[in-house]
This record gives C-alpha cells, structure tokens and sequence, in this order.
C-alpha cells in the first residue's frame, strides 16, 4: 500500500469511530434513559479518548510527509487531513484534558446560574473557561491573532478583521430595517391549537418536500433541534409547541437543510475527510436557504397554507398574504433563538464583537454583563429584563465554542449570494414552490454545493457555485425587498 | 498508580467502550435507517478493532503479573482479566479477522438460503465456519477438547462432558412428559384481535411488575427481542403479533429477566469485567425464571387473567384455569424458539450432539441434514417438512456461535433449581405472584444471584444461592408436576 492509501484507511477507520461518538450525542438527546447520563459520561469520554489518539497519531505525520495525491480530490483529502493534524498536535494533551473537564462540569454551572438568574454565579467559571481558551488560541495561532485562531476550528480560512468589518456594514442597514418594520402594523396571532400527531405528521411531509431521504435518516424529539451524522445516517430532531406550528416546521426544514448538506456528498468520499460539509458558516447556508429563502418564500407559504387549512381546518387566518405575514413575523425579542430574520444577524454581531474583545484580553469578565447590556439596548431599542433573557441566554461559551457565533451570520450570507444565484438560473422557481415543489432548488444547491463536501475551501465553494464573490449585498437586498413587499413598506 | 489501579483504569475505558459497541447494536435493531447498513459495518468494524486491540494490549500481561488484590473482588477482577487476556491472546489476530469476516457474510448466505428454503446453498459457507472456528477451538484448547474450549467463551468452567451426560438423563423424561401431555385434551385457542397499543401498555406494566427500572432503561419494539447493554442502561425489546398476546408479554418478562441481572449487580462494579452476568446459563437462569416459574405460574396468570379481561374485554376465554392452561399450551413444533417449556430442551439436546459432533470432526456437514432430520422426527415424533423449519431455522452456526446453544438448557436446569430453593424461603411466594407483586421473588433472586456480577463462577453462585450443587432433578420434578396439574395427567 502507499502512504497515501495507509493513512486514508486509518483516517477512515477515524471518521468510522467520530460517526460512532455522534450517534451516542443522538441517543443522548432523544432516547437515552436518564438515569444513563453518568455511565454515558464515562462511555464519551472514553471514545474521544480514542479519538484523540487517533488525531495525534505519530504515525500521520509520517504518511502525509511521503503521500503523492493523484487528483484533486486526494489533493484536498490531504489538505484537510493536514490541518487537522497540525491543531490536533500543536494542542498539549494536559491542555486538551483540562480544557475537555472543564467545559463538561462549565455547562451545568451555567445551566444552574440561568436557571437561578445569577450571572455572579456563572462569571468566575467562565473565566476560566477564557483563560484556556486563550491559551488553546495561543497555543494554535503561533503568533498569529487569537480568536482567528479559534474561528478556524469552524470556519478555516475566515478571519475576524474581514468579518468584522463586513458585520459593521451590514449592521445599520438591519437596525432601519428593523425599526421599518416595526413601525409598519403587525400581522395577526395565531389563536388555535394544533395537535402534536397532525405537527409531526406535516412535518414529515415538509421533510420529504425538501428531499430529506428517509431511508438514510430519522426524524424524532429533542428539547433543541439539531442534526447530526454524515454518511448514510443522518438524522433530524424538532420539538412541538401545540400553539405555535411554525416552530416545528421551520425547526424541521431547518435541519433537513443541514442533513441534506451531508447525505448530498459524493458518496466517493464517504467516511473521509472531504466527506463532510466543509464549515459551520457552509452547513449553516444550506439550513438557512432552506428555511428562509426557500421555505419562508411567499411562494411556498402559500401552499403551506393551504396544506394547514387540509389538515387543521379553519384556522383563523384570512388568506395566503396574511399566512405569510404570520410566517415571516418580525417583533423584538431577547433570545437568538427565537429570531426573526431581521433581527437574527444583529444577535450575532453584538456577540461576535464581546467574545473577540474578551479572547483579545480588551473586555474583562466583569464587566461582560454591562457591555452585553448596553449593546443590546443600542441596537434593539430594549433593555434586557433578566440575565437569562441576557448574557446567560446560550449554551456556547460555557461548552468553550469562542469563534462559532459569526458563522451563522457568515451562513446567512452565503445563503444570500447563494439565493441570488439561484434565482438568476432557475427563473420558474416561484412556480415550482407555489406547488410545494422544492426539486428545482434543492438540486441545483445539490450540484453547486452540497455534493462536493470538503473539496473546495468554504468561500471558494460559494464563489463558484455563485458565479461571484460572496458579499452581504444580496442578502441585505432580499431582506429590504422581501419585508418591503410583506409590510407594504 | 499500582498495576492493579492501572490495570483497572485501562479495563474500565474498555468496558465504556464495548458499551458503546453493544449500544450500536441496539440501535441497528431497533432505529436505524435501512440505508445505514453498508456504513454501520464499517463503524462496528472500527470499534470491534479498537476493543480488540485493547484485548491483547501487551500492557495487560505486565499490570497481571504485577497486580496484588486487596479483596476478593479484585481477585476476581483479575480472574477475569486473566482468562480474558489468555483468550483473546491465544488466537492469532489473522484468524480473528478471517473469522470476523466469513461470519459476517455467511449470515447473509444463511438469510439468503433459508429464504429460499436450499440447504445446499448454505452447506459450503457452513463448512468454512466450522474449519475456521476448529482452528479456533485449537488454539485455545492447547491440546484439551476443542468443543469445551468454545464453550468456555459462553460458560466458563462448563464441559460437554457433564452436560452431555446431564443432558442424556433428561431426555427420556421430557419425551416421556411429551407424550403425557399430547394424549391429554388441549386447551382451547384465543380468536380475539388484541391491538398494538394495549398490549405495549401491559407489557410495560408487566416490565414495571417484574421490577424492571425504566429510569435505567426503555422497552422499543424489534423482530427478535433482545435485552442489551451492561450497567446503568440496559434496554429491552418485544415484539407484537395482534392474535397472539403472549408473545409479546412473555417476550418482555424474559428479557426483563435478562435485563433485572445487569441492572442488579452491585454499583461498585460499574464498568468492570465483575460488572455483568457471568455466564449465558446463570443469564438464561434469570431470564427463564421470570418467564417460566414465575410468570406462567397459575397463581400469576390468575392475575394477568383479570388484568386482561380489564384491559381487552371478554376474549372468550372461561376462567382463570383455562387461561392457566392457554399460557402453558404444550404443542409440536418444528420452530425452538416458539417453543414451550416440555419441548424446549429437546430442540436444545438435539443441536447440542450435532454441534459437538460437527466440532469434534464425527459429523461432516455433507451429513447434517440427514442427522437432523433423523433425531428430530425421533425426539419430536414428527418429520420436518422443510429446511427453515429445520436445520435452517436458526442463525446461530452462520454466525460461529458453536458451544452457545447448551446454555439455554442449563439456564433452565438452573432456574429449576433456584426455582426450588426460592419457594422453599418464601412460602408465602403464590399469594404473593397472585396480587401481580413479584418482588418477594424477584428480590430474592437479586440478594441471591444478581448483585455478584461476575464475582463467583457460574455453578457456585447457583449452588450458593440454592444452598445444594445444581442438578437436573428440581427442573424436571417441576415440568412433571406443574402440567400433570393443568392437564390433570
């Protein structure tokens, strides 16, 4: 065997094992018994443990110093196995460790603090959670800039000054439009109940609207939704609010998004390296697009609506302008989660901005809440009434995810270029939608993106799928045009 | 650390990790999507290598030879280990993975012909497996009798030799009880509709009545139920025929029984070799004893007898006795695993001496089916009309299980004979098991066999329970009373 051929059978004997450690995250979150939590821990730990030696494998170097790549393809295998290998070892194990124990015991004294409403009680463990992180970051960046550093763990090749300055273009022109909006007359509230049977029933259906193969997955129950696995096992999660439908549907088209990402990929890469999607900003376009600018489209929503009137009856709403005012509701809100598409970005950017001050060592712990105060007042025009409606809203700094927030910006804005695109080349798209038929858009995103997983590098995926280089225009233009049209702006 | 500390640290990342193994094997049986097939071979493949190469760790050798226990647990342990060790060192890794490979596809050629119902077809994929698990045999027998060396991997300490002349006792008074019965007038035959959701109810109920925890646990549906897992997450699975309730319900007090060992053993031995059953037998011991004495006891289908009439109506059946006589129905049969408690052990006795034979090179496989048929038309008194209700019936020769089958039937002897000790120290046990309230019985068996985990060896945790060595006496004594009873014989 050649080098090249040894270390991609022991790179796929790696993803095999990583899929295995996703598949455990899955039955945590959906079907574990909850007396299992603690032996689960020990089964975790002792599978990354595996998987850390794996990733630090002396042997890697070796093999990728004399691998030959053939083509392409083999070419990016080893791009990418190289990377990895390079942030895995330039990480000291003590660190990793440290890091692993920490952030595990971190999230329970942040679920605790939110749930008592204390920041006080969350700040000094978060502190320590910074401290490491920036020796991780330093440990990676080798004298470059910290949080760049950590932002390539999710999205390689990005940095925070190009980022940075792309947030503050966009960011007055969210803030017009949100106050646009909201001073425009709101549509009406839904008032009737929708059974939990029914909700996952079209939830199901809205799946398979968007081409989720049932056969290489399974839609079941979480508190958060997510998706999880690459390959041929990708699986979905939603939750039901019996009087809020949308929440389980967008949930559902959001993560079929994302699982359509991984069960598109060539099947030639299966359990490689490039048999995934390429970043988080990448994967969070494809769930974004779904979700948004294609299940969110007057288009669709309209047959939405008349798929709802089949299966709950009459349900209070006037007509198919109205249904998409209802889906497309903008109000202001304290939580990410529950965003709006105007408002989602600005949640981003105000946390992009703390986390890079606090990992650069400008914005110290304590006075965190503050900084978080006043910037959410700044660009929301609302105070935060408590902290679990404030700083202590996410999960993401406790796990030590410093570098992941502006990926789902950079998500909305590939979905942006990528929408455009897809407009200019599929012109009978509006068509198709109104018929609930999303195969034009889905496959074209197929093709362009989603088939090649880790090929191409994650900007340069976008730019070729869109014929230009990403920028935030076309998002920004979407959003005026789009909420111009709904609110008679 | 001492060898001994490390050695156990070492063990106890390998038990997480045969747990996580185990768990993936639930999850292909029970939620899987089919298309996940090829890539979940793969995954198993990857874990199956990292568990062995922890197996025969060079490092294991040395912590042994090092380790001084403290206490008769950690001599235990390092029984264990030892054995473990010496097992998984004595087969050369090439035969290991020959073996691994040709079994994986001969089920696949075992589906295949008994779906086609040609012996033929399966006959040369079955002779390699027999020349592979004879090298096998011969390598860990080290000169000693190679069928006992296979059975040592499902019943340490157990030899054909005991078992075969225990066995040859036995049969003459099953077939002779069989006869007995068969001359007797049967019982009549449910023809109700029993529908899915209200037999997964009482069979859940039945689970909670056996002391099963659902906190530790969960009942999902299978086409084989299955108990699996050790520890704090042990989970079962029944399956549902809509005219034949028992099915289901015994299906869930056996794997009940299975599953209240594991979760049984004491906490101390989370994760450790100690930490399961110790053997096939004392597993089938448990598992037979909720099912059969326990559950099929008059004084406790007296109670499922009401419970049903409260949960399905009238379904045409008179009374509690007759019920007794339905649950307890003696019939011929071509099929083990359908089979009733008379009949059982005939189909276990006849694949025992063709297995041993098979092994020991008596019987060459061009000859198998022919000695099938043969013993089964004289224990039985009927031909087999064809290979699935035959020699193709089960999978377990395809998967190199040789040695496995004659646990089923000391797992009987042995719940006889606890089965006998139980109600000679909990006399009021009957108006107990009438009430629905098993937990005198089921606590008993936990005190007396449960919470030792691996920590005696098989026999002697039976003998210790029971107070007397085990014999075959108290199971037969029971069979010839409990249906001379019923069947007024």
């Amino acid at each position: 065997m050649s080098a090249y051929d040894e270390l991609m059978a022991f790179q796929r004997e790696t993803e095999a094992l990583a899929q295995i450690s996703g598949r455990l995250g899955w039955d945590q979150e959906t079907v574990m018994p909850r007396g299992a939590a603690e032996q689960r821990g020990e089964e975790m730990a002792a599978i990354e443990g595996v998987l850390h030696a794996r990733r630090t494998d002396p042997r890697i170097a070796d093999w990728l110093a004399a691998a030959e790549p053939a083509d392409e393809a083999a070419a990016a295998q080893l791009r990418l196995i190289r990377r990895a290998h390079a942030r895995a070892t330039k990480v000291p194990a003590s660190l990793a460790q440290a890091l692993a124990r920490l952030t595990s015991t971190a999230q329970g004294v942040w679920a605790e603090a939110r749930a008592a409403e204390k920041v006080a009680d969350f700040l000094p463990t978060l502190a320590e959670v910074i401290a490491l992180k920036r020796e991780e970051a330093a440990a990676l960046a080798q004298g470059g800039d910290l949080y760049d550093s950590l932002m390539d763990d999710y999205e390689p090749g990005a940095t925070a000054e190009t980022i940075g300055a792309m947030f503050d273009r966009m960011r007055p022109r969210l803030v017009r439009l949100r106050e646009a909006v909201l001073a425009a007359a709101a549509p009406s509230r839904l008032a009737h109940h929708f059974g939990e049977p029914a909700q996952l029933r079209f939830a199901r259906d809205l799946a398979t609207a968007f081409g989720y193969d049932f056969t290489r997955g399974r839609l079941d129950l979480a508190v958060h939704p997510f998706s999880s696995g690459s390959g041929n096992d990708v699986r979905i999660t939603t939750r039901v609010v019996e009087t809020d439908p949308f929440n389980c549907f967008y949930s559902t088209i959001h993560e079929v998004g994302h699982a359509c990402y991984e069960l598109g990929i060539d099947q030639d890469y299966l359990l490689t390296p490039v048999g995934q999607g390429v970043s988080m900003g990448v994967h969070e376009s494809q769930s974004r697009i779904y979700e948004n600018q294609l299940g969110r489209s007057p288009a669709f929503t309209g047959w939405m609506y008349r798929q709802m009137l089949d299966r709950f009856g009459d349900f209070g709403v006037t007509g198919p302008d109205e249904f998409a005012r209802i889906v497309n509701r903008v109000q202001p809100g304290f939580i990410r989660t529950e965003a709006d598409e105007v408002h989602y970005n600005l949640h981003i950017m105000m946390r992009f901005d703390l986390e890079r001050a606090l990992i650069r060592g400008d914005l110290a712990v304590a006075d965190l809440e503050a900084a978080w105060n006043d910037r959410f007042h700044a660009d929301f025009g609302v105070a935060v009434d408590s902290p679990a409606n404030g700083l202590l809203q996410d999960v993401h700094w406790s796990c030590g995810l410093f570098g992941y927030f502006p990926t789902y910006t950079l998500g909305n804005v590939y979905a942006g270029c990528l929408h455009q695109a897809l407009r200019a080349q599929v012109p009978e798209l509006d068509a198709q939608l109104a018929r609930g038929d999303t195969s034009a858009a889905t496959g074209w995103l197929r093709e362009k993106v989603q088939r090649h997983g880790g090929l191409y590098e994650p900007r340069a995926v976008i730019a070729q799928a869109c014929g230009f280089e990403p920028t935030e225009a076309p998002l920004l233009d979407y959003l005026d045009e789009k909420f111009a049209a709904l609110y008679g702006l």
